[in-house]
């Protein structure tokens, strides 16, 4: 049952470089000391597999050919096709064509299979890899939504009220990055209060900018005054979380944010984006398999930068919908890619970042329920190890909702359960509740009842298991009136985690002296 | 990727006695000629496996234990009692105590691993067993609800509905059998209403009655109506659906409902109700290894009866609220139990019946739809044979939604992609696609695209992709009102299937004969 990365038929014990690797990573984990059982998730159930052996090994051959034959562009950042050339890849103008297995042989040699990203609570710390699942809310909506105030554009009022709910939620391992982004604030300066909100209102691990090279430079600066340059300099404070843009491009804010980052030993997560039929082909396996060429290429990339630099194998596949070609989510094609490329990631021994509770519907309704359901099961089922957009995310990526990130949260902790498995110990099989209660008895209140029923069952703060007397008697109220009461509550409730008077202050001084340095930018 | 029934590590290739074994099975299919494609699922992907071999092991002896320690209860029904004397068990008053291996040795010997039960259309024929999966809308509420009409009784009006909506929808394969209780008839003649709706309403294949001997055999009687006599002795074509009175009891229900069916060669489907903490333990492995000795005592008992008779191993596992002692679903516990069952089933060689998509909510909410669409898919990816309740429960199984059927069985049909698999032909991974598309191209006019675009990706009809422009244009509708539109759209549009006009008059003039015979009962 203890299957380890190499479970899919990839090399197994594998270290990379640095003390990024799984059991330096675990010994860097226990050097913080505190870190908590639900930091994150450690899965003790298999990931599922959907295809055998010979169907990984045709998508893997389809990515190489497509790597060999037609390349992938890197655009307007010279440096990355000088690194490229002196890796012996054939490159003519922008366009880079690999050797076939160039890219896995880098990545094979020299990327970590799990790595941790520190928190600023050591206590909060992520391992990201092998057997660890974490999850992280939305990721990029420019609108946001609730049940009062209705759709509209996101500021940095909304940004803060989701941190602190991400920060609340004990199924969000992770901050993330742009929960929502905050066009209140010029663009060029906006990644400053958006770190420091992450900084200052959770102790969460978070992401940084990636919008322009100097930015994802303040973000690495920021780090360096939150964690101290000798800590940022020996470890993964911060990741920054980037798009190919499929097809088979890559443009500077990728390279770059590769150069950046992982040039001062952070993370990245590169994640192609996929509509099929739009960025790739319409079929899934072939989407998978240029999605797994890009990120693969782009984790190559990452290593010749600085080779044992923590990178996670991002993936973002979407279907479309037929009526009108819009994008389609928790449909079954994605479903299935979830599971495939987690079994590519394995083979490959990298972390993957997959999958989301992903939903086309503009509310809070059956609709993004049943698609984020089927979405984040296969998810967690598949075995990602870190999931962006894992609550909060509706209307296609646009917009980043109050109800839904509660409801997410709360189901997050059901598959959190779900990936820790069943007991079987004596306990779990409960031969002597048996002795106690007859043949058509009743096991309420017998004694194992009694030892095991505060933990026995998930408590799923949402759902509503009343009768319906009891339910109508309380309003009536559906999933998302209880939803809105819930954050508004729990916002009631926030308390800022402890931090450094120093700190805080230095951090300021930062964010002040960066923002008089501009002129602000609205675009 | 062709995984057997054996995949868990159970027997291989056996077949079961009589016309139903798999081999057999599939003949009779092709005899059947016209059996569509779609009349039931071909699974093409692996079960999920949770457990290891020595997990499934554990939970197979503690179920050995409890029925040799502890024993079955077979309550009010003398016959059953000398039948399990004579197969050589410990019969102390009504408590049989089973010798270690017994039933595992009469179920392995004598029921078969899959087997046909036929609809009168022949293209609705289905495979139960094995590697097919078929769905069919919930059992039993006395409740329904509908956006207009809101929460109240069933009636035989509302029965006859749900009968036209199942048929209609492609994705369910069965008519199933008290999709409402109808309790506007009386109790002890309305079983002959609802059996009538699903024979002239539908052609898919249905439950009989189960709740009293007389109108079990009633149910086979106008079976033999309808297929005639001949073909019923030869096949089976009308199966019950029973639940044993957990913990460890099954009364004069359960054991004559088996002996009238199998006893006429017909199907019969035994699933423990356990909730856990009430007719189970509080832990997970009990309850699974309870509800599993419970089911596989009821298949010995059916194969004492008639050797070979088809059987369907059913669980029920539901969690249960902290706060309110409720039953709650979709939760993490049973969805680990509905992979659990699964691997116990195979190494048993027995179809399976498990899951379907349950929740306690009280409306077809966020909460409905999350719920529902974790325990179906594990159920799916568990590898489940006959799905009951797969579309229309709500409130605990109190209530079958008009929406809540048409919500469920459009996401059915993105499980049932799920479940064929994903193509790796040379048309899947498209190498030529890329021929023709550049980098940062656009996939949408090329050649690949429009050969494939059709049938490329499931198209939900009631998730709604659009704009939130147009989405608000055409009313700001969420699922519920879509659903609501799309059910009374089809009750519209329905049209009956054609049925010979003398068995239609046989039918009516068996209920007419049968329902003179006895005054009206109404408990």
């Amino acid at each position: 049952m203890n299957e380890t990365a190499g479970g899919d038929g990839g090399r197994r014990g594998r270290r990379g470089r640095g003390e990024s690797g799984g059991a330096d990573a675990r010994r860097a984990l226990r050097r913080g000391a505190k870190a908590a059982k639900n930091s994150f998730i450690t899965r003790s159930i298999p990931p599922y597999r959907i295809l055998s052996q010979e169907g990984l090994a045709l998508i893997e051959q389809n990515a190489d050919t497509v790597l060999e034959e037609i390349g992938i562009e890197f655009r307007d950042d010279p440096e990355a096709l000088e690194i490229w050339k002196r890796a012996g890849t054939d490159v003519t103008g922008e366009r880079v064509r690999f050797p076939r297995g160039l890219c896995r042989d880098i990545v094979t040699k020299n990327a970590p299979s799990s790595f941790v990203q520190h928190a600023r609570n050591p206590a909060r710390s992520i391992m990201v890899g092998g057997e660890s699942s974490v999850f992280a809310p939305v990721y990029g909506p420019p609108f946001v939504s609730d049940l009062e105030g209705g759709r509209r554009y996101a500021t940095i009022e909304d940004f803060r009220n989701f941190v602190k709910l991400a920060y609340m939620a004990p199924a969000l391992h992770h901050s993330g990055g742009t929960v929502c982004e905050p066009v209140d604030l010029p663009a060029n300066k906006r990644h400053l209060d958006m770190l420091y909100a992450h900084m200052r209102y959770s102790d969460k691990p978070f992401l940084g900018a990636i919008t322009e090279m100097s930015r994802a430079e303040d973000s690495v600066a920021m780090a360096r005054i939150l964690f101290g340059s000798d800590v940022v300099d020996a470890n993964c404070v911060i990741m920054g979380n980037v798009n190919t843009n499929s097809p088979l491009l890559v443009d500077k804010v990728v390279s770059e944010a590769i150069r950046v980052y992982c040039g001062a030993g952070q993370g990245i997560v590169v994640a192609p984006f996929v509509l099929g039929g739009a960025m790739g082909p319409v079929t899934t396996a072939a989407s998978v398999s240029q999605a797994f060429a890009e990120a693969m290429a782009c984790c190559a990339f990452s290593q010749l930068v600085k080779p044992g630099a923590p990178f996670v194998l991002g993936n973002f596949l979407s279907s479309m919908s037929l009526k009108s070609g819009a994008p389609t989510f928790g449909m079954p094609e994605p479903v299935m890619s979830n599971f495939a490329i987690g079994q590519l990631a394995r083979r490959l021994g990298v972390p993957l970042r997959s999958g989301g509770s992903l939903t086309a519907s503009k509310l809070p309704d059956a609709q993004a329920a049943y698609e984020s359901a089927d979405s984040m099961l296969s998810t967690a089922l598949g075995g990602a190890n870190f999931v962006l957009h894992a609550a909060g995310w509706l209307e296609g990526g646009l917009v980043t909702g109050f109800e839904k990130l509660v409801l997410d949260a709360d189901r997050l902790g059901a598959y959190q359960v779900m990936l820790r498995g069943m007991p079987l110990d004596d306990n779990a099989l409960a031969r002597d509740a048996y002795r106690e209660v007859e043949p058509s008895g009743h096991f309420l209140g017998c004694a194992h009842t009694m030892e095991n029923y505060e933990t026995a069952y998930y408590d799923a703060v949402l759902s509503d298991s009343e009768s319906f007397e009891q339910w109508t008697e309380k309003g009536s109220k559906d999933a998302m009136a209880r939803a809105y009461e819930r954050w508004n509550a729990l916002l009631d409730a926030y308390q800022p985690p402890p931090m450094d008077e120093a700190v805080d202050e230095a951090l300021r001084d930062f964010i002040a002296r960066r923002k008089a340095a501009a002129e602000d930018k609205w675009y």
